[in-house]
């Protein structure tokens, strides 16, 4: 038996009913995937852009549904839902883990038996066709050219006390952001917060960033813009020093690049997420970098070292401490980093596509430490 | 007794949990409002972040629950909460509507009763409180003057043939959208995509508008940033036309003015959102713009009269054909617009905070057609 899926939700801030529809609708709305076939119900709002944009097999109006329903008084959309599916005769609904509690008590009070998915309920999305990574390689050529820019800038800067100075004002996280977001804004890219931490600020990898970038600490760059057509992100790290760095800083670094480069050759069909992480992990003690606590705040490598990119910014498959078995055509980040208080934060983040033998690195940006 | 709240969700796109604990977070957490105090569950990379900015009563980290569970296998994020729960002896939760299946029936089978909101699950959100108005007016002002910017631009644009021309282009939806967003930007506010809808384009409401601006017709924009640090939206609507419109369009957009400001006389303590409606479709059909169907398409005024605004673009209260009664310090938008191809689109919002006998309107935007 071919399991009948049920969707309930708004694709601008939900990937799978998108994926699954190519309809982009800021409220939400039902898909239905049974025999074969991709059903839509639309209010009359969205009926008419529904027909002409959704990929699907049927668009559905609930105007009419309600019709046929011949009831006095409105039905909301569970009770539309409950007579369309018993009009198609369908009493068992696969739905997402995130499907609302709500309408599933409904369903299961009238009669339909909902089963919940036990993994990704299209599970078709986590091997990229070619269109896909497309998309996501035109994500990161973005990304990388603000990043470069955000670089440009940096090199047109002088050491001037403890301020960066760039036409006669310190650089601040804040300048960089904007920067960034412009570009992005000017490319039809939705902008997202890209991170632009430095010194302290850089050893909490979740921190975005404030204030002034003092010279000699690192500055970790995580930028992640998502394009306002295709709607797949990009996701790339670096982190750069503008005057110079200590020497612990240094070794940091060094470890991280290595790390990183290392962790690329580990990336490819077959290979297990929990697995790369926990090389990762030895990599760092053996450069002398261990992962732990110091006075109650975790150091060194505190996070995954990869995720899954596509229409989510985090997706299935994790490369970390709970990972999953690689396959063909997903396309992951690979992203170890370095965090001790007193010393500073980096990262760098490639996007790759998981190949048979190797990964295929979509990021072509240098991984340069120091800016002169 | 008093209902224990669960929540999980990331605030980056959930509200409620926002709302609750004014935690930014890109990745889903756990938060309990129990026994009149708000705690949330982090892991560790989120722990000291949460620890300084949340505004709750507890954090609790992850880890160490894990560490008193005393289990050989890693337990996962429902295990966890299981854990905690009953370490509290909490045995009943109160779950929002959108809750995750998975999660609730996970609870259940544990013996744990799971009770779903039969409305808001945090109805405090519902009334806003002086700050928040504060909030949402800064989010309006900057809203009113990313569209006085595209006011300026038609102003110092001349009707050449069928096309408007500003600095030798043609102007266009995307261009006028770029404007907008990079206003937004710069000011620290998601651009979201503002509608700039013209000609037959303006007829369909959630369409967003591509392509050159015809002088002589309609042009409906619709702009809804959100702030990047407060995250309360502005949303405010104006119809302009350059060039001459026709006797029908401008009938249809006076006819949208008069009823938009009829609306704001009715929105006070007390009415009904329904009513309201209702009584504005009347008056539209007073002035002789039925609503109904043409060809098969929707005509006239084809959408609510108003949503909520606060955290959330469109949240409670609703001012339409299923409408809830409006109590005082609700923040709502009031909407009207009409929609008949042939003639064109114009739809006018301005965003209202409830009062006792009246509604303060936070919109001093003019609501000029014509723009010389």
């Amino acid at each position: 038996m071919s399991n009948n899926i049920l969707l309930y939700a708004a694709s601008e801030n939900n990937s799978d009913i998108f994926y699954a529809t190519g309809f982009w609708a800021p409220d939400p709305f039902v898909c239905i995937i049974a025999d074969g076939s991709t059903t839509i119900l639309l209010n009359q709002l969205e009926y008419g852009r529904g027909k002409r944009e959704a990929n699907v097999d049927d668009v559905v109006l609930l105007d009419q549904l309600i019709y046929q329903m011949k009831v006095k008084t409105a039905p909301n959309i569970f009770e539309i839902v409950l007579y369309y599916l018993k009009s198609r005769k369908i009493s068992e609904v696969l739905v997402p883990q995130y499907f609302p509690v709500f309408f599933a008590d409904y369903l299961r009070q009238k009669k339909i038996c909902v089963k919940v998915s036990d993994g990704q309920i299209l599970p078709q999305r986590i091997r990229k066709k070619p269109d896909e990574i497309k998309k996501i390689t035109e994500a990161v050529r973005i990304t990388e050219e603000a990043i470069t820019e955000v670089i440009r800038i940096l090199e047109d800067s002088k050491v001037v006390g403890d301020e960066i100075i760039y036409q006669r004002e310190p650089l601040t996280s804040e300048f960089f952001r904007e920067v960034m977001s412009l570009y992005f804004t000017k490319r039809n890219y939705f902008p997202s917060k890209p991170i632009v931490a430095g010194g302290e600020q850089a050893c909490d990898p979740h921190q975005i960033g404030s204030g002034k970038l003092r010279p000699h600490r690192s500055i970790v760059l995580d930028v992640f813009p998502r394009s306002m057509s295709s709607f797949y992100w990009g996701d790339v790290s670096r982190t750069v020093v503008k005057g110079k760095p200590s020497k612990a800083l240094l070794q940091l670094f060094e470890a991280v690049k290595d790390a990183q480069e290392y962790g690329c050759t580990l990336v490819k069909a077959h290979a297990d997420g929990r697995d790369i992480h926990s090389k990762i992990i030895k990599f760092f003690e053996k450069r002398g970098f261990k992962t732990g606590k110091k006075n109650g705040i975790p150091v060194g490598f505190i996070h995954g070292t990869g995720h899954g990119l596509g229409l989510d910014i985090h997706e299935y498959p994790r490369i970390g401490s709970s990972g999953n078995a690689l396959t063909e055509n997903m396309v992951v980040t690979v992203e170890p980093g370095l965090y001790y208080p007193g010393i500073g934060g980096a990262r760098i983040e490639d996007d790759v596509v998981v190949r048979k033998s190797r990964c295929e690195n979509l990021v072509k940006l240098h991984k340069r430490f120091i800016i002169d």
